[in-house]
């Protein structure tokens, strides 16, 4: 890492530099760590939205980061300390696909991003980029340390590491930190345990991404899991709302204030003993598709929700013209933190206070009974130049069985998309757990959607 | 292994020595090998079963086999050079249950006794006598060769293991024959090679008992995997009737002989891109219920049938009278080989030619990307007291993921009855490939299913 | 860990509770932790000793512990939360025959309890102890954390786990310690950066206790391993004298002051370019005997010391007297901070201050080149009630070799004793890098040196 | 593997077919074959001694196949079938600084071609040799199979996987037969059974090449191993002569013939409790330099000896002149099978009938606890185009020991050499069994030996 004896001068990559929450939040985020300074340069194949960004970074006062943003990936790149990588693989046209095209077939997908027939076409158009950002990297920047935000995170950074292996690579979410912050409120409930932050709450992670799990989690010498047993008897049948997740929603306007009832999360807890630490609308799509996602009564039963394509493109032009806004200086940028650990991560790195987090890694050893290579979400020491992986130990039983059949189909859909072989993706498309339909007709399903998202697929017609 | 110098007086255990087609078979096997003698120690908790067949293996005349019955079973191991295990756990009416409780649920099985709810219920109805037996080898004849024949294959052997780690067993199954069968008739069929027999194909066997694969076959230099692929498609429409499957069909009266038509074996050829080595109705049970087992209408499409309880007890009844007869003289027993190989494992171990086979053993690193401990069927070279495993290689992803999830769920049941806790059974039952139902649903099922079996289960109660 | 919602009142069994400078030093640092208190159960077959230890204790004026003597095993321990273990096992006499019967042969050692000769006839007395204490373990306080200080240190904690799988113990040691001082005086010495405490310096750790190598070191953002290149080649030839070992020799009256010249650290990091982390006295013995320690004359050359047994005699014996003056109230307990770890991970697992640093535990992944169940050296995570090892990666060729020909010794020593087979010791003990004679001789040796130490061997006899 | 449907015409490509006698008993063993035919291209960088062989093997009366002298290794590999490599790396110039170069330190070899400085440094002269070949064998034949039969045998194989990692290569030794042949005199001399032949000899084979090692050994229901320990202990003292050795040294003109006394090989017996199964001269390279190589008298004393490069300049300056007596018709070549298994590979390999027998190949899991990738001998199972290693298990503790130094040495001999990195190679030469003197003088030997071979290693310079 190249990083001045002051640790100035950080130069920081921003693929898909012209995402709106994501990119604001960030900057909110590197804007209050005074310590650290340098540039940010954004680079988005929309590049007038990168230009936007440039503008309103570039519009905050006092800011210790400077925006430009880059003619091209290898502009960006070079000279790198660190990059980002926050896309969207396609448009909303895709997105509609990838959401709807399977409820023809009485497939229903909660968010689609990740998983199912959504995640696994997302990852078939987002597999070519990042092919071609990983030999920018190992080109341009292969010092660099990498975070992806993008979504299907373990298919992303599988791909990063196939591509380059000895690229120095992470994937980072937030879903864990929500269930960390239901377990202060369940100290305070069942404890009279007032003001605990999040990161007092001490869990061992283990899982993948969006489907993780806590098998241990203390505060101080409190032992959490047994309250986490009480809780979920006392709110099995009503469901929980949570204030942290509310705050949230509410901000992002992420859905109706009522929903979002953690009632997939206390279910589960009850049928494998261990804490399910994501939303219910992410840990549905990793179950048999009968479960919870039968259908939208069945959806609506358990207090969660579908997220639809419409209600995304609703929400992405309100943030368009608060982009227009904040560019133009009609409004002000307004400093939030986002409670998100990526600049805490880069500033571990850079040897600034070592952090024990979460982060999305090829295997290698830190899930014991799962293969080595597949990308998991388990805690890692940061510390300069380095992320350690900690040993979570083992997947209990059943959950295990449930990782990997769609951990399988990850390494399925990235080795075939690598070798250019759309083909190859239908054994893990038919056998996914919401793929709940004759393996004829998701078949035809698979080759449907394939077509609908023809666009961003030139790279397997080579 | 006590086998005097000249390998004769070997004395055989058959646990289960009451059982009707099975024990007959192995008389006939047993007597056609000259060179091998010794006596056949009969058990059966059904004693008048066990002495029906002890008369009517001493009824063969120059037999060099003598055939007793044990009072106990101490008194069936002690001293035994081999074990058989060929047992029925539990009755008809319990098989009744297995088959036939979860059609209310509307889940279909076409056996019932391998994997799914039934096969599940089975095991634990099953492993509560294996870990009796694995306790009484373990005192009595520690260093048997113990063959188990009984289903379910895996977690019986597993139990085996896992009660008693230094137990030389391995489970014995003839459904691979059959595929290697009728690659004898693609070589007639596309090369006009008559006359090969089975023994003369050589295959890479890789799987779980039932749902086994091969993605080697050989004849003398020909490579029969491109014969196999045009196999497949020449049939995939119509299916194809084996001569050979017939032929065992019409011998054990075992299903109306237009059945059978290999339509999923083809099938999943086409999908998967190597050779499924079992019949139909077990293939079927290991793929998601969706597939092929929605409901009686999708079964006949793809040409096989259900098992039902009644057509095995129709079976049965027929093969009780026919019992009586032999027992009583009034029918000659006849001697007709089986095709089987557990005599000719018998004779490798004792020293009398070697032989390459397929056998199902705890994964030592024969399947490379599968857990240790899981039972897995490959083909292991017999010699004089020590079965070697061949290394099979990785399971082609797809199947990988199908397996895994079905041997999760039987490591999950044989830990689980091993510690009485018959709840810990729930996560592979509600995950089974073939419970394609909700959760909530499934749980109430499983535990009407141990209530109808529940007459097997003190040892839960303990 | 029972320990009451304040943090109060935990039980510490401390087995060989009449230790001397050991046992000081943990009163000192218990006597400055202010937030914790409780009460420590001095345990010593040794009664006297114990006693001692408790008057002086008890004379420390302010003190949050108190110190009692248990008269049995049982009683130490049961009730308790943490478990010490640092004894002497046998006497300075069997010491003198571990360190000085070999050379009779020619076998030259520098300690004598680690590993060579010396290491594993301690081993063999030290092993029928362990198991004693492990199953005394199991029985009064299962859910205690175990930590043990006693050498042979990893056939120590490997014995623990082997004989009570379940148990919550790790090996502390504090030679790396030194190893992180000496790059702080790097530090200073080519950057000009003064005050940094080893804390700072972040290290990963792999190896085995005693033979312990550092890969990544950085402080701040600053990458060590450039600089001590630098250092090597500047003290390749004088040796370099580091003023945190001249410190620890001083106090400890440990050696001739102008000895410990980190010859051999600086000559290892030569050959194999990564930092060993342990004293010269120790590297050597891992060493093949021929390189460090063939013969007295070679020992002074590479600037490091023989420990004669009668040298620990001496020691020892100023000890004893001190003990007596502190005990009786003629001299005043001094409390000085020992700058282990001890204490702090005690704090830790309490829920009191996560920490990340080295222990001693058996391999589940963290060396990924290196067999599972083997006890390493490497970093690991302390939060409550849990020490999550941290992946360390792969030991480099080279070291790997040696790690391994040592590390098999131990396993071999471990299981032979377990089973009560001194036999079964030989293979190690001829292989032994530092057994640098013809195995003929070598078993002759290994019987005399068993004969040395027969007082202790009983267990092997029955 | 391309053969006609009549298994005839199959090419064989013969690197280093100038070769003396191995080239001369592969003549021999392929005429004794009547069911296949085809042609043999020698390709040999001494054009004048293929060419010689190529008379020779024509000068054959009815033979099956044709000899023929490729230009190049290109024409030789192109359109193979099967590859045979057996070359000199370097000349006896070179061996002569391998076997003799250490002695002036007081190293003694007794071979030096496989271990030890001299394996090492014929290793780094080889390993060039063997990149091109792979690369050759990639691009021209990458279906052929490829038996090598060049020492040193394990790091030459794993070059070929790591130059080209679909290779289908083994290596081939017939060290172990010996040791098959000696349990057929032992099966004479202690039960009286004559005539046995040594395939009837079932044996589990496990180790690397000329350190092999046989746990399990039956002759039909006989075990073999407490005859071995009657063998051992009547023969501890004297030696034994084994007739089959014997044979074999005077027909090579290998040895005074009251040498090979196999007192190594019954010490090591005695010391391991398992058979060693190689000759005297190999077994010793891979123990401390001071138990059987101490000196020559202690060669003399252990009944075995130390070939030295003047006696195989002697034997090869025979065989040239028989060479030429034989090329140009003066001589008759006489047919005499050698008893190796190379062309009963072939055969099975063609589909001619399967076998099991002892190859060396990377390690995927049949030796249990070694890693991956080393290449290892074991039992493998041939049948048409498929070897499967068959599972060993695990080494018994001291001799994995013993195994994995020398196995790390070869990795690190073999990743030095790949990077064109000598300095690489140190580490595993200081750390060698054999060199049993300081590292530092170690290296002064290295360097020395890396001139006097300094000819063979343009490699390295560029």
């Amino acid at each position: 890492m190249k990083v001045s004896k002051e640790n100035n001068g950080i130069k920081i990559a921003y693929i898909g530099g012209g995402s709106k929450s994501w990119a604001w939040g960030f900057m909110s985020d590197l804007y209050l760590e005074k310590d650290i300074c340098g540039e940010v340069m954004l680079y988005d194949i929309d590049k007038e939205a990168a230009l936007r960004n440039e503008k309103i970074g570039n519009s905050i006062p006092d800011n210790n980061f400077v925006y430009k943003t880059a003619e091209s990936l290898k502009e960006s790149l070079t000279g790198a300390d660190f990059v980002i990588i926050s896309i969207l693989p396609g448009t909303f046209d895709e997105m509609e696909s990838d959401v709807h095209a399977p409820e023809e077939y009485g497939i229903y997908q909660s968010v689609g991003d990740t998983t199912g027939p959504g995640g696994i076409l997302r990852a078939v158009r987002a597999i070519p980029m990042y092919i071609e950002i990983a030999q920018a990297i190992e080109k341009y920047s292969p010092n660099a340390w990498v975070i992806n935000y993008t979504n299907p995170m373990s298919m992303c950074v599988e791909t990063l590491y196939k591509v380059f292996p000895k690229i120095k690579a992470f994937g980072s979410c937030h879903e864990v930190f929500f269930e960390q912050k239901i377990m202060c409120e369940i100290l305070k409930e069942f404890l009279g345990i007032e003001g605990v932050d999040r990161h007092e709450i001490k869990t061992n992670i283990i899982g993948l991404n969006h489907f993780t799990w806590i098998n241990k989690a203390t505060y101080k010498n409190i032992d959490i899991m047994p309250l986490y047993k009480k809780f979920a008897e006392k709110y099995k049948d009503e469901g929980y709302y949570s204030e942290a997740i509310k705050v949230v929603s509410t901000l992002a306007v992420y859905a109706p204030s009522n929903k979002g009832a953690s009632k997939l999360r206390i279910d589960l807890f009850r049928y494998f003993g261990i804490v399910a630490a994501a939303g219910d609308r992410h840990l549905a799509e990793f179950c048999p598709g009968y479960w919870y996602l039968k259908d939208p009564e069945t959806v609506e039963k358990w207090g969660f929700f579908l997220t639809t394509v419409d209600y995304r493109r609703k929400l992405d032009k309100m943030r368009m013209e608060k982009a227009k806004r904040l560019a133009s200086g009609k409004e002000k940028f307004e400093i939030i933190p986002t409670g998100e650990e990526g600049v805490h991560q880069i500033k571990a790195l850079m040897g600034l206070g070592d952090i024990v987090t979460n982060v999305n890694l090829p295997n290698v050893g830190q899930i014991s009974n799962m293969e080595h290579e597949r990308v998991v979400e388990t805690n890692a020491y940061f510390t300069a130049d380095k992320v350690t992986p900690c040993i979570a130990g083992d997947l209990p039983p059943g959950i295990h069985a449930m990782v990997t059949r769609v951990s399988d189909g990850y390494r399925q859909v990235v080795d075939s998309c690598l070798a250019r072989d759309l083909n190859g993706c239908l054994p893990a498309f038919i056998n996914d757990p919401l793929v709940t339909i004759p393996h004829t007709q998701a078949e035809e399903l698979f080759w449907k959607m394939v077509e609908n998202t023809g666009k961003y697929l030139d790279y397997y017609k080579k």
